[in-house]
């Protein structure tokens, strides 16, 4: 754990501290998001001391002209980037003419408050004599209203002029622009003395790529009286005042924010946000309140995870299903799951592998298919960019990118890059769970297969025979451990590709495509660097080997470490990193994961023992992996220690870098750790299987899951697991081992 | 061979052809230098095309704020340039009112001329009826003078009137800046009827980096009519006139360049300018040409090497020569040999490992002892960077910079930076070579051992102990052959490493240091390093194996690629490139090259006919390596080939990259083809020998070398090598592996 600044309680994040040391970690941990934007939770007033201020659109971007120390031949033009939009929640707010800016200051009465069973956002500080409760949502209701009240009330006797400014605020930048570039420009606004808007644009770029228009109209409510509107070049403001005494007065800043993604050119996306704007005109806040009040409960029913017992990994896994759910509820087939979400600007692109590899799982259980289906659509549909990027590598078939918005690769790194290839495992791997989960063949034998062929295509021609060892290799890869660069073999990588070129031909053979024109002869090759792959393996040591040359290493545990060593990152130079046996996240263990069925315990066990204690996570993707197998090796408290790591990740700041933003794809791993882990969740060959065991630290846990047409919810406690069916036909499923039919409830005694 | 557009001749480079197409390639080739300053050739008049003006100080430089897409823990914080300085030479040249723009107006007689033997470039064109003739040298009498003529004369019996604007023009940029910023300021400027002068500085910096004062001062000569000065923010320009008839009317332009590297502060730096203008005032062009003409035939008559039978072979190996010089004649100790010299910007930094695995076997031959232990005193100057530089990577003694002006690291690419540090050998090796050569230990016993015994405890840290093979490794590492990046045990490195571990245990013994505090525990483990050291080697191929997995590999020859995809470095993918079996520069015959006293006949033969034919040599440190090697095994085709190919590497821009500037570190890889290849001189163990060949296209070579107090020339004709003692002691040598003692002359039968 690095810093805690968040009470512990089971659905909110609660401080009474304004955090000026740890202003952007706070401002990360109370992001708000509903899918279709969201913002960190820095403060609407001034606030003249550091702190990062980011306001994101989903599917709005920008590509950013690559930026290297040297160029080598292949890398992409730009890096797309989900930007900082306008800032369309500022205001400043005057009492008696003072400004109050909560930096500077004497703050008394602060708190901020997250309250994630409603997705609302409270704050209250005491300034000038002055109470002001803050409450600000987006709506999961109407996704484009974006809503601020404050309440404020005079608590010392005097009545007190209080003015407020409120704007909206184009003059924004990326904080990880590469050549400081503005990614802005403002096309219209407007001022009356109610309301106002600014309609602003990405600036034109060279690479074809669309240019965004962003729209926010602000209208306004309550007690407050309207003084008149002004404008600047980059901004356009509505000025408010009040006298407050003893008696709260209101004033509620409501911003419709609309954009090209959804309406066709400048006018009409104007046209869209007026008319969004004049159907709440006159709606009560809390009728807009309880509306989005009533769209978080619904999501909490399926999704919600209860934990007895512990307050800590309670509020972990609500906080990652919530922040997971902000960023992405699967309403929009264009969208993915960025590594940032709306918290945060780094890392750029929108969609990585840890979609397919950590996201897929929970959408699978906690929404409806067509969500997952979405999300392997989204990567069909971006097949050519794929064919382009392999193209880029001299190589043939698709390649799929390692960061992305269009299926063209941004990211400029060439271990990563042109290496980490094994992305185009985790993609297939998606197919294939999808079509097991859900027993639905119909995306594989169609789009699926259209996907597969290239994919299979691409690693037929990435490997090579190595003459000497009468084997295919792989060289040049940079494996999920990305704490190893440029490695020949590795095994997860190399064990992938085998496996691709394997499932696409047993769905070939099941539902022949001779549209896609794959020849015997390149079957039978595919068949041949399956059978003939060298997967690298130590008969001593009965582990699979990371990637040639690695049992070379000076190879100890983590524990042998200093603590001032840790995290790597952060104290060791790079090339040290890179020879150290330290693991940043798990490789061989994360294949062994995804093909759980093919290896037996005592396989797992010896690679577990092996690989974990050189692991230092210092991955957000890696704890999930280790707590499911451990828990899977009856290695309870290192799965809780996982666990506690995955769920409370940013929480707790474990990798001292949440102020940066949350790590959104790696939420997944906290309900991953508990449902695949703690209850041994496996969906194996099509057949449903659990097998839980309950953490002593706690009372008990409960989950559901949507299962082919069904919804169970499963419950554990001290003695007993109780299965229920809550919706769908009865079930066969496997209880410890033990079939059994699940129609109606199901109590079996907890295996301690 | 790519493009050559120069004419082939003896003693110059001539083209009667206004390159547009190749005019950068033109100017890097037409490139003048005096070791102090320098620029490329491009025309002092108005050329409106594409081209690249380049104006170099010796010494000058900026730290130009590190760029990269990624950061890495290690990097450093700037990457040190050599800068374009203030454009001095610049003219605006009007005739009839009407300006002279060599790329737009039609111009007739061109022609351009070289004169390698004067060090003089000569260029003449007739425009709007007005013959021009161009003379320009940068003087090596006077090492801050730059003197250029104009000769005007009329062609077409009319009377026009010329006038030219003299202009020095401080408003220019560096086009590799990393983020388009200007590194210079005005600091003062002063304009006269007859003189004009501009006082630049480099700008401030947060690096703690010296700003440099560069002062340029124009004065003149010739018919030309003075007409007045003027300035602007950026320039000062002095205008003349003259009308042309059909006598020649001349115009000389005669800029004194001082700077705060030799004089301290603005006012210095300006009297010095000031001063020397006078001291050259009423100086006739001729005795300044003169003087100037003087110090370069001084420079052939030691350092010549005359070729007959083919002037293509004679023309490179004198502007190698004719450049390297330019670059660097051991004036200055403070300055090294810059990888592009005077001619380019590209890859910044004023010091590589080339200087001490190239450049020191040629200044040991053709200058003093001094210059040798000058470059050598200069890397001992830096050690406490270059313990920096180790201490930035977590690692103990000290570590050489791959780019470098101070001795801090530049470089930011971290498969070089961190990666590529076998340089951390050259180093060593040149100590060694000078001690060798020279027979002077002095330095070894003093500096030397104390940069020895820093770098060997380097590479006592960096080392590993496998356990399992029970052997020290060295993982991660990039080899000379950069075509592979982080490699694990790379032989030419470890190779390395381990002989410095012995060479400074041996000078240790010979010259104990008790103030280096090498204890006897750390040189047991030195010792112990050395003798466990993994050196990998294949029984079957009888090869040294370039590095672990190398023969892995899909091994096959460069001559079973298309032309196509030739050069790999503009045609392949980086990815593609490093899995690939291609060689970059010798790596493994790098090493035996270094140490050819230790392995014998039939080792260099297998080892250079299994690497050779992977070779791609787009490295232009690697043909010179080939071509001792093949002439030691009697390969002379092969010899040849790699000596033209080093030779006339720029002229006929065989990499197709010479437009950015010359390869001046490589330039001394057609001296040693010769003198240590087709000669075959060795030194090994303090005892000179030769045994040369005479390539069959050729009828003789001749050379002279320094050698321990002697000057000897060497005279290689079609029945007899002649070997004179020109001053110095007799000495005993062998020749053909005979021993004899030179004593005035010997003639001996050339081996055919």
């Amino acid at each position: 754990m690095y810093t805690r600044i968040m009470e512990v309680s089971p659905w909110t994040l609660r401080s009474a501290k304004l955090e000026k040391e740890h202003k952007r970690l706070q401002e990360s941990l109370t992001s708000l998001g509903n899918g279709y934007m969201g913002m960190r939770g820095s403060f609407e007033e001034t606030y003249s001391a550091d702190s990062h201020l980011g306001t994101y659109i989903a599917g709005v971007w920008f590509p950013d002209k690559t930026r290297v120390g040297w160029w080598k031949n292949g890398y992409p033009k730009y890096f797309g980037k989900a930007i900082n939009a306008l800032n369309f929640s500022k205001v400043k707010i005057f009492v008696d003419g003072q400004e109050v800016d909560l930096a500077k200051n004497d703050v008394a009465g602060f708190s901020v408050e997250l309250d994630m069973q409603h997705g609302v956002l409270r704050r209250s500080f005491t300034i000038f004599g002055v109470r002001f409760d803050v409450c600000k949502f987006l709506s999961v209701a109407q996704k484009e209203l974006a809503l601020i009240r404050w309440e404020a009330v005079s608590v010392d006797g005097k009545t007190h002029q209080v003015r407020i400014d409120s704007i909206i605020d184009a003059d924004v930048k990326n904080e990880d622009s590469n050549y400081e570039e503005k990614f802005w420009q403002v096309l219209d606004k407007g001022v009356s003395d109610d309301r106002s808007y600014i309609a602003t644009q990405t600036v034109a770029n060279p690479f074809g790529v669309e240019q965004f228009i962003v729209n926010a109209e602000q209208t306004f409510a309550g007690s407050f009286k309207a003084l008149g509107g002004s404008q600047t070049d980059w901004q356009v403001s509505n000025s408010f005042e009040a006298e407050v005494g003893g008696t709260p007065e209101t004033f509620e800043k409501r911003v419709i924010v609309t954009t090209s993604r959804d309406y066709q050119g400048l006018e009409a996306v104007k046209a869209a946000g007026r008319a969004l704007s004049e159907k709440i005109a006159g709606v009560a806040f809390e009728t807009l309140l309880d509306a989005h009040k009533a769209g978080w409960l619904h999501r909490w029913e399926i999704a919600d995870v209860v934990i007895e017992g512990s307050d800590e990994a309670q509020q972990g896994i609500r906080f990652n299903l919530f922040q997971l759910f902000s960023t992405y509820y699967g309403e929009d087939a264009r969208l993915n799951i960025g590594p940032k979400g709306f918290t945060g600007e780094k890392y750029g692109g929108a969609t990585y592998w840890d979609t397919e590899a950590y996201a897929v799982p929970l959408y699978l259980a906690l929404a409806e298919p067509e969500v997952t289906r979405n999300l392997l659509q989204y990567r069909r549909n971006q097949l050519p960019q794929a064919q382009h990027n392999a193209r880029e590598q001299g190589l043939a078939g698709a390649l799929y990118p390692m960061v992305t918005f269009t299926g063209i690769e941004c990211h400029n790194e060439w271990e990563i890059t042109f290496e980490e290839i094994h992305r185009n495992g985790a993609i297939p791997y998606a197919i294939y769970n999808y079509t097991n989960y859900t027993g639905d063949e119909s995306y594989l034998a169609k789009e699926g297969l259209e996907v597969l062929v290239e994919v299979s295509r691409f690693w037929a021609d990435r490997v090579h025979f190595s003459k000497r060892n009468g084997k295919y290799m792989i060289h040049g890869v940079t494996g999920p451990n990305e704490y190893e660069n440029n490695i020949n073999n590795n095994w997860y990588t190399n064990t992938l590709a085998a496996w691709v070129l394997d499932y696409t031909r047993e769905a070939l053979a099941k539902y022949p495509r001779p549209d896609l024109n794959v020849s015997a002869a390149e079957l039978e090759k595919w068949a041949d660097i399956s059978a003939n792959m060298y997967r690298p393996h130590d008969g001593e040591l009965g582990v699979f080997v990371q990637h040639d040359g690695f049992l070379d290493k000076d190879i100890r545990p983590v524990s042998a470490l200093s603590p001032d060593d840790l995290p790597l990152n952060q104290k060791w130079s790079w090339d040290k990193i890179l020879r150290s046996p330290f693991i940043k996240q798990a490789d061989v263990l994360q294949g062994i994961y995804f093909f759980g069925d093919r290896f037996n315990i005592d396989e797992k066990r010896r690679n577990f023992d092996f690989y974990e204690p050189m692991t230092v996570h210092e991955s957000s993707l890696s704890p999930c992996i280790h707590a499911i197998l451990a828990a899977e090796l009856g290695k309870e408290e290192k799965a809780v220690e996982m666990y506690q790591r995955t769920a409370r990740l940013d929480l707790d700041n474990y990798n001292n870098d949440t102020e940066d933003g949350l790590h959104i794809t790696s939420m997944t791993g906290s309900w991953l750790a508990i449902v695949q882990g703690f209850a041994q969740m496996k969906t194996w060959g099509g057949k449903l299987s659990f097998a839980p065991f309950l953490p002593s630290a706690w009372t008990g846990y409960a989950f559901h899951i949507n299962y082919r047409g069904r919804l169970i919810k499963v419950a554990v406690g001290k003695e007993n697991v109780v299965f229920t069916l809550l919706k769908g036909e009865p079930l066969d499923l496997q209880v410890y081992g033990k079939d059994i039919t699940l129609n109606g409830s199901h109590t079996a005694a907890l295996n301690k």
